[in-house]
């Protein structure tokens, strides 16, 4: 199954990436999300899904400095943690109901399909968690030092 | 499909707690949850549970001061967010798995189950990083203060 669903993103990753971007617009509404053009919207959504795939697609641990990174500049910028959380879940549900669509999978195929993807989301949804944290640590522990 | 698992849960409450704790367990491993005692550990994990299923058991909105003081709790004690995360997702399958067992569910079912879910976990999720993003938040203002 992780074959099948590498494959899948592999196969459908512009019209998936599109129709995740058009859910996370909506996610954003008017909220402190509003405040980034929309390009700039653009281009870090594209980057963050790049970043969720890489990590099925690639076996390579590479990805972990990525997202790394990543976390580092949308802390920056300012989107909550929470959106990133709600982004992954849309991609989850966006990935299941098109691949069930796609296959025609009965149950069996449905079961091992939600354990994949559960098992592929919540590493990457623990290292952005975990890249998010230890930027508040940095901040707390330097002003520390600075009291 | 939410009054089929939220019977499930009130009927299956001790045995699927008792399991998750189980699991829970072996995520601390030796880490820094190591140094609480075994009964703070499962009172602990006995009301996270319990604020987990109330959420789709009750349909009160109670359950948002909950959380909160769950959360505030627990950065006290420091559980690290990525543990509750984790805690969350295999309570999510450890339901998914049981529930296809016990009622042989088909696809179609499945697919409804998994939204089911997702739908209940998501918003519980977002509030909990939400309280921990405001625990984190004060630390720094304070601080900011303090300097």
């Amino acid at each position: 199954m992780k074959m099948e669903v590498a494959n899948f993103l592999k196969k459908n990753r512009n019209k998936l990436m599109d129709d995740w971007i058009v859910e996370m617009k909506q996610l954003g509404g008017d909220g402190p999300l509003h405040v980034i053009s929309d390009d700039k919207f653009e281009s870090i959504s594209r980057e963050f899904f790049d970043i969720a795939v890489f990590n099925i697609v690639d076996s390579e641990n590479r990805y972990e400095t990525k997202v790394e990174r990543f976390a580092e500049q949308v802390v920056r910028i300012g989107w909550p943690l929470t959106f990133l959380m709600s982004g992954l879940q849309v991609l989850k549900t966006l990935i299941f109901d098109w691949m069930k669509e796609e296959n025609n999978y009965g149950a069996d195929d449905l079961v091992k399909l939600f354990h994949e993807i559960e098992n592929w989301i919540s590493p990457l949804n623990r290292q952005i968690v975990e890249a998010y944290s230890n930027s508040w640590e940095k901040t707390v522990f330097l002003q520390k030092v600075a009291l």
